[in-house]
């Protein structure tokens, strides 16, 4: 009897002929002899709707309320999809993040798990019910409703069965799987049955929409493994785990365009110990994650400071850097918004040399310029001009043979 | 410094527009130096489209669920009215009724409040901000979601006063008073300045639907005075007090029509002791109010056992009473909804004879048929046929001579 966590998200749940759909989903694992908890996110558009309501009663609705509202989202699904499950004969409670009890810093809209309490889950399952959880939400130890920032209902989904200690974590999607690149783009991009966490997590940071990066650190971290399957169609998804392919290992698994992104640059900043500390410092302090980072080697004693944000975060990134900009007695700091970062990802890049030299050489072989390069282990990831992004994904698909099974 | 309670229902948080009308409403009382604590309904329409999404994926939804479905409508009101209040300028911060906390037994969908927390709503005051509760929710002791019913928000506004000591609680609503009549049914109805609390119990026990009879029930019992007016108009409303009125007692205060009650009868009961707690015990063990009660005399050793409960609670009496009727040795339960409920309310009833004689010589003129009747101290209700309700009301209110401000 094995226990799973199941994540549905926001279009699987999109109407209550869907939830009904779920709920069937759900019995069928219950009928295998699995014991399942759901964590599910609010029904597509409901998040965007209240938005929508806290944007027509304020200019700049405060970030605690904004959860209280956003998290009644998820809790109108929890009850639904309980209602459909004992519709079908199954036991089955609903929890709120708060009743759970998932504990949370304090940073409203995007809040971290602290703790889970895994007692009453425990109970239901002893007593045959499915358990129901709203993701993407918890409270802090005042008992704030906090939220995890979108997506985060993998995240709920993969600390419960980290907490849980789960044999899976299955999170249903609208794609079947991971792919090499999004087949939009590619159409003759293919589903990888297997792929490391840590290649997951490149690809997810690299703009992967298939799994919020948080959630494939934690599955990593806990070791939970972690299926991306479709809820529409039947099919074995995409398996993450530590465990490599039994096969040898493919050099690149995916290429990603990453379109959210933004440049900021700070120019002309004298060259001296701490620029990084302070530009960065300011920006990251306000909870911000920051991206790739370029510092120029400078010329005249000053130099040229560059950096990624999210795109959501750039004014506000901008606004944390104009004090900063004085202080530094630098020149101006720049937004840019017209850029793609794509990304090759592959675990066998570790032994093999030269994938550097095929990507730059692909890309210039179709005059797509460079604007920034950073690299890691098993990631090489290069901005430029926002419109090449597509033709760009669709030439190193092609570079790297990712349209065969081994390449 | 007053300490005030205002309570703003569905119709008058009914849009964005009306959220900012209401924050405007607060903003003026704390300009006039009260500390304010606000309870609000869901978005009118708002409880019906979440009902009608729990009845889209179940026949027959589990009160628990429905409970954490509902209680999402009042969730977003709070976090938009503290929004709309911050955009004026205003400290305010919102709570659920779990979190403030509303504990409550675990009747859901009809929960009764057990016990408030005042303490983090008065440190909230003594920080200037403006206390925005979650009206008709609660928690019962293991932490689920309950509600307490249709109109329950009422019930929250009067607790909330009481468990404060509040100066006074206002419930605002779309209508701007208590009027001796429905004024959609009898024009010349008079809004009433003062009411006693014994008098507004009849009225809303009779069918005024201007306040939940639990809300006047608790406020009457911790003596909270209670003034029910305009969300759209400005006015003095109606005052609800202990204190009768300094010019001498009107002897009727009001006629009301209740449409929403069902009538079951058993026929053809054995006449012996324990009739009525068998029947009536097996109704009301299900938490059904039973309202007016008559037992007619029998013919050959049977009787005829009549009584009256909610409209919505008509099926599940009959479904109830069916074994206690064969257990009984009973003929035949029987429902009927074609009924309407006249009652005649006046404080001035106790000292003066005939109130009874006028009613029933006014309604036998217009020859409408008199099925039921029961008695209080301050009121007699009857029942008539549904058809009969509006002339009977007019009827009534002009036999009365309520049009007049001394009658």
């Amino acid at each position: 009897m094995s226990l799973i966590v199941e994540k549905y998200g926001g279009t699987s749940v999109g109407s209550p002929e869907r939830i009904q759909a779920v709920a069937k989903n759900i019995a069928e694992s219950v009928a295998g002899g699995d014991r399942v908890v759901v964590v599910v996110s609010a029904m597509s558009g409901e998040t965007n709707r209240l938005l929508g309501l806290a944007d027509s009663v304020s200019a700049k609705p405060s970030a605690r309320e904004l959860d209280v509202l956003v998290s009644t989202g998820e809790q109108v699904t929890i009850a639904l999809l309980s209602m459909a499950l004992h519709s079908l004969g199954l036991g089955a409670r609903s929890y709120t993040g708060g009743q759970v009890k998932i504990l949370t810093d304090n940073v409203h809209s995007k809040a971290r798990i602290i703790h889970i309490d895994s007692k009453k889950m425990m109970e239901d399952l002893d007593n045959n019910q499915v358990v129901v959880v709203a993701g993407f939400q918890g409270v802090d130890n005042e008992n704030n409703i906090t939220t995890l920032g979108r997506g985060g209902s993998d995240t709920t989904a993969v600390a419960l069965a980290a907490a849980l200690e789960a044999d899976e974590c299955r999170i249903y999607t609208d794609v079947d799987g991971v792919y090499t690149a999004d087949p939009r783009v590619v159409p003759e991009a293919r589903r990888l049955d297997r792929i490391t966490f840590e290649e997951m997590l490149e690809l997810s940071g690299a703009g992967a929409k298939v799994l919020q990066l948080r959630s494939v650190e934690f599955a990593g971290k806990y070791n939970v493994p972690l299926r991306v399957l479709s809820s529409f169609e039947t099919g074995p998804g995409t398996l993450i785990t530590y465990e490599e392919s039994s096969m040898e290992q493919p050099l690149i698994s995916g290429i990603t365009a990453n379109m959210d992104e933004a440049k900021i640059t700070v120019r002309g900043v004298p060259d001296m110990p701490g620029i990084a500390y302070n530009i960065i410092g300011a920006v990251s302090e306000a909870h911000i994650n920051v991206d790739m980072i370029v510092q120029n080697i400078g010329s005249d004693g000053l130099t040229d400071f560059t950096f990624t944000v999210a795109g959501v975060d750039l004014d506000k990134s901008v606004e944390l850097l104009t004090p900063v900009v004085s202080n530094l007695k630098a020149q101006t700091v720049i937004g840019d918004t017209n850029l793609a970062k794509i990304s090759v990802v592959g675990i066998g890049m570790r032994s093999h040399a030269g994938v550097a030299t095929t990507m730059f050489q692909a890309l210039a072989e179709k005059s797509i310029n460079i604007q920034m390069i950073s690299t890691s282990e098993i990631k090489i990831s290069v901005t430029i001009d926002k419109e090449y992004a597509e033709l760009a994904v669709r030439t190193l698909h092609k570079a790297f043979r990712l349209e065969h099974l081994t390449n």
